[in-house]
């Protein structure tokens, strides 16, 4: 099997230990509690490395000595657990009718959750970038107060997102050619931390590859669900991006030519077919009569009611969403081959109505037998996956490695 | 921006050697003629480092020295350039009428490109297995018979290929669950070198990367075309395989639920609508009325006359298949946002033709404004880029910087 690397790269003693403080502090995360010789033992390391490493990572708080000691052949080893308590990442999400802050320590315990009805979809891009950042001052404020340091904030957008942080298109919000991560890092006057913006999508599947059911699974797609629908793409272990920062797209790819207007101005859009705001106006008929859904939790505790109550025009309208989403993963199945293809949002609060059709449309339509072995399952994340990935996403630099500033 | 990699590894001083020995051989490839001094400078490595892995890969005859001298500042310096004269990689592909086999050396030297007609989509597939061995055998015999040692050989097939080198299903051959690489193996008597089996759209995007007009681009995509039309990936500089090695199939994305069967037993698939029995059929209505097309050189030739001369229904069909290209083009440009895709095959030959159409289709379709800047170009590498991405393949070890066993 052949493979296509990026450049090798020389390699000094600097990266070798950058390199080397990553493995420990990975197999301590998987790994905990656990001892010096057994981090040596699995990762290869010599004892006097991972001693030198492991000084400094306590020294640094990222790991602390649990004091506890396991029966084991031979005499008792100290265990190490990962501290990272003083250190946090936020993370922040456009949702389609509220904005979202996470807050994690690097040992991935949440710190906080907060939630602001927010509409962004009819909000202009100006008071959205307000919003977060007075959301965001006051995640800071509350972190900073327990005496933690934060060490980045990255925000997820539902639509395309430049190599700086700008959003040059993202047509579930009205917005063209934002500069976000400028207006709040101006907004939250040039904290001494990193601010980013990425897709919602592509943090959502971080999130996945942390924290989800399938974490870990290095061929993994989560599809957003809400009033945008975007992949984030995990597929041999790397989260893909594109040459421009554009992939993940297949909301906007045309699934029939003769369905309804999509709010990128296409007709048939997967987007079009199954976001929330389609499967409101196709389940419930009576609902946004006097204008654009702005509120959809309400909305989609009805749908539920009535999918459960066995109401035939309700199942008949889900089983045709789920087909329709069905075809859109069986784009990603055909092109990505991904070991399972994870569903958020609204598809996953209907999940038990719309998947049985959706795999169903898949098996079809994948070249693959048995769709390649695609699974399609729900999300158990909830509706703060892409906030909980900008936070994760936001201790990138000291899992990679890296000691955050003394 | 966050990033999802591989798991870090523990690096030893072994792996490091191994790495530096890449780089080294990686900038002399990219920047012959050079002196150990210029690959210090260019890499990072120490001078002493340099030294070392120069010498044990003159003396593997890896690299040579050139003997020339250049005029610059200070004394005047021994130049290196690849050698790797004495190694060959194989590469074969199954075209839609014919076998090819291909040999090049570690510095990148076409030894030899022999095509033998064949026609694989009637043939049954122990048949094919026993020509390619028989081509395998003649052209390791004739680089043997040089005094070279082939180092592996790699077979590029249109359909799914497992981790086994299996092939569980090409609908283009009419195969399904066909062990090739074992029947290879066992055909060439276990030879002392790698056997493998790819699909043609990943040897083929592997032959771009290297060889190609855009060699080098991290994100770049080679369509194939043929009887069988399928991608082959590369995003964020790796080859996307998926799951289970079954990445790619864009031609088998449905396109239009009332086109014609394809080979695959669905309808309107990208395959479908342009592959080259389709564009045959299209353009020559007069072709294969007796049966299947299995000469597709002399019709390809009569299109491009027709197109040349401007007949008007030529010109009209073309149109037609150019617009489903681009159609299916978009699809890899909303997932991937890949920087170029370059068709191969009869897309190639009558590109003039197809390409105009398709670009704007692709831009129609496509969600970031000017598709992302997603560029649709013609394969500059001819009707055997899969063969010489197999070539290439067979010497990835070495120059991932494994010595070849002396």
């Amino acid at each position: 099997m052949i493979s296509i690397h990026t450049p090798p790269q020389a390699t000094d003693l600097g990266d070798v230990r950058v390199a080397n403080r990553a493995v420990v502090l990975r197999h301590v995360r998987l790994h905990a509690p656990c001892s010096r010789a057994d981090i040596a033992a699995h990762t290869g390391l010599n004892k006097a490395t991972v001693s030198s490493l492991v000084t400094e990572l306590i020294d640094r708080r990222l790991l602390r000595e649990t004091g506890l000691t396991e029966n084991r052949v031979g005499r008792p080893a100290t265990m190490l657990a990962l501290d990272g308590a003083p250190y946090a990442g936020l993370g922040l999400q456009i949702g389609a009718d509220e904005l979202v802050v996470v807050a994690v320590d690097v040992g991935g315990n949440r710190l906080l959750t907060w939630r602001r009805a927010f509409a962004a979809a009819t909000a202009a891009p100006g008071q959205t970038g307000q919003a977060l950042a007075a959301l965001a001052r006051r995640a800071i404020n509350r972190v900073t107060g327990q005496g933690r340091t934060v060490l980045g904030l990255t925000v997820g957008v539902p639509g395309l997102v430049d190599a700086d942080g700008g959003v040059p298109l993202a047509p579930a919000l009205g917005w063209r050619d934002v500069p976000l991560a400028a207006e709040l890092r101006r907004a939250l006057r040039d904290p001494g931390f990193t601010v980013g913006v990425d897709t919602d999508a592509n943090l959502a599947v971080l999130a996945e590859q942390r924290h989800g059911a399938y974490a870990g699974n290095a061929d993994l797609v989560h599809l957003t669900g809400g009033v945008a629908v975007a992949a984030g793409l995990v597929s041999g272990g790397q989260l893909l991006r594109g040459g421009r920062g554009f992939a993940g797209e297949v909301g906007h790819v045309p699934l029939d030519p003769a369905g309804p207007p999509c709010a990128c101005g296409r007709r048939g859009c997967l987007a079009a077919l199954t976001g929330v705001d389609a499967v409101v106006r196709r389940v419930l008929p009576d609902a946004g009569q006097g204008g654009p859904v702005t509120d959809y939790l309400p909305e989609i505790d009805r749908i539920q009611a009535l999918a459960r109550a066995g109401d035939d025009p309700t199942l008949a309208g889900l089983a045709e969403v789920g087909r329709h989403l069905g075809h859109g993963v069986s784009v990603l199945a055909n092109l990505l081959d991904p070991q399972v293809v994870v569903v958020g949002g609204h598809f996953a609060a209907l999940a038990p109505w719309l998947l049985p059709a959706a795999r169903a449309e898949l098996a079809a339509r994948t070249l693959a037998p048995q769709a390649g072995g695609c699974r399609l399952e729900a999300s158990t994340l909830g509706s703060a996956a892409s906030a909980l990935g900008g936070a994760t996403a936001a201790l990138a630099t000291v899992e990679a490695g890296r000691l955050p500033a003394a």
